[in-house]
């Protein structure tokens, strides 16, 4: 087939293992939204506890929102969110595992992303001027390429 | 993590096992609908052969339904549908089969609603104070907890 | 087309007015779940409020799930959970609104399975013979055929 | 259970093996259609690109399309699209590849299916007397039952 | 925006009328296969009223199968099946109608092959060389360019 | 019902009116992807033409991905991807549609963030450590808060 076509690579020549990635992001609040996340809860509801939530559907839903994505079961999708109140801000930080013949990176970084509009959608009640950023890839192993950690 | 965070647990430490589920739920429709379903039809279809479909479909959007959930290959799943005329009722069975790391009884009882709430949607032109009942798992079985049945 | 077939019925004929549905169910968990939710966590987490975004995504997913339901813009979609001590049970209550040609029994219905799934899901490490039971219409209002109330 | 119910097929005792279906159709869309194609491009984007992507993201969805269909993870999946002038028409070629317990002849031609809708989607404006014609199985392999290929 | 690029076509401006769209496709099925439908049923069940429902659930579903169409509501789907026992095939026939800015056409068409692809689904354990062939068009009616007849 | 609990908030009281929000965003991909970028393709595919077609998917995904938001039906998806070489990046903005109860800022940052995600799938293979920043919404209008356009 001709390389320029669009395709979800054959990934059956690899091996089954245990597979790990943890992305991370920030979206920054500004002062309003954080004074109400320091009492824990926005007009709308606890929105951490909601980005959890849309992290973990978002990692499974990822085949469906990356259209190169292969099909994957999941052993474990996590987020931890910190407020971040020197820069006015949460960082939100996914972990997702997979014993499968590909990587989970998409899938990490699609929670983080679901985790951050999640706490857009809550926040923009008070301010609209939000702005996601810092997303990054930290970690990623297992598999042929073995471990890689973000140089930062 | 926190342990108060919602979260997809790990089973990546467990082993990939047959694991069977059995559910099993009633709606109780009233004489009217009883009348029809003994006909096995109402004005807007079988609904009983539609349960059934509804039911597949339902088993596999379980991980995509309900928030924790792993997604799973299945090996089976299947749905009986029994008229319970004594009780002007119908009472479903949903068996669901997997390979996986982790058990398919949310994928069982998920059937088991589909179908109740599919028979609901055909029988609601007819009568509209049903009610679902008796929504309960019968059997579980695979895996290190080995095999369990309702007490009753 | 011959009147057993399968269909969505043709609405196109029917107003858009507003419409509203109110639906309930219960999940008798047991002394020992109970006991955990009047602390208001499970070990998995607060299954009250993960509830409440999976009623919120069930009614969204209605036409999906129930074959022979008509795709719906929602203008609303809540779900109250109330603790039911003497029978140790958590009673949950839907309500969904619409400015549609149909109306929205079938989307509280589902908001209210999917709340009980969940809470089953988040009590089954503590205890496995869980039950649904009691869940009705309560309240439909809208379009010609006007309001009803469930008898009882 | 009653043979006649559907059912999704245990395939549990069967082996995960390496699995392979190639589909093809054609979708004729006539001279004024076809002149466009030759320059690479329709007034909407390019088709046979967004075919490419319609076809990966069909192959996945498969299990939510067809109800009996088992979900499965996939290795592979891949569409070539050629031009067939003498025909006026637009042939379509895909492959799917899987390691599991079931064969992904039902992936390969919903990923046909909807990469000859994506083409008429974007054809439509200019001609709306449209054909899909030729779709077939081209080739099975893997499982117990070997390979099979279309006898023509 | 570049004129090349792939997007959703802004369909604002258009009225809100009734539109209302039939397609038309045929599986080629052969003697065997064909000897069953007579009798009404397969060895996985009957294949038509299964193709109803994944016709249903398939004109829903448009919008996330089809990248540039639109999400829509539905007022009515319905299918019809025939038997064509002079060319061994089951003709199927998909209605769609809407109330909105833009027609069904895609909804009918994609209705079709899912149709299709069930009996495909359900035929194949007997028949592995089906053929669909005749997918088209017949009507589409509503909007500003009015009722268009297939040719033929 | 209490005030903490997530909802869907009622939109029912609101006017349909035309609403539009455009929101950005950047990826960061360094110089290796810059280079290919400039030639228009990534060893698997243009990632600019892959990225619009998420964006469009996305935006129509929106209430599945975030759960508070409401169903819509969307009249425009379009997005707009620029390279900035002078900090190695790509550049992306989305603007959506729709004539609704409630505006679309949350459909316009899930088809930017599908977008960059899409062009992350694409470019990883050759740089692991990409960064997507700058998410922002740009302009919201329609409905009655009036335009609002981002301060800087």
């Amino acid at each position: 087939m001709n390389e320029s076509n669009y395709r979800m690579v054959d990934v059956g020549g690899k091996q089954v293992t245990r597979r790990r990635a943890i992305a991370t992001g920030r979206i920054v609040v500004g002062p309003e939204v954080m004074a109400y996340l320091k009492q824990g809860e926005l007009p709308k509801g606890d929105p951490l506890r909601l980005a959890e939530v849309a992290a973990i559907l978002a990692a499974k839903k990822t085949p469906d929102l990356l259209p190169l994505c292969h099909p994957l079961m999941l052993d474990h999708v996590g987020l931890l969110c910190q407020l971040n109140e020197s820069v006015e801000a949460v960082d939100v930080y996914a972990t997702v595992v997979t014993s499968a013949r590909t990587g989970v990176e998409m899938e990490a970084l699609a929670a983080v992303n679901a985790a951050l509009l999640t706490i857009w959608d809550l926040s923009k009640p008070i301010e609209a001027a939000l702005t996601i950023t810092n997303v990054k890839l930290l970690l990623k192993e297992g598999g042929k390429s073995g471990r890689w950690e973000h140089p930062e």
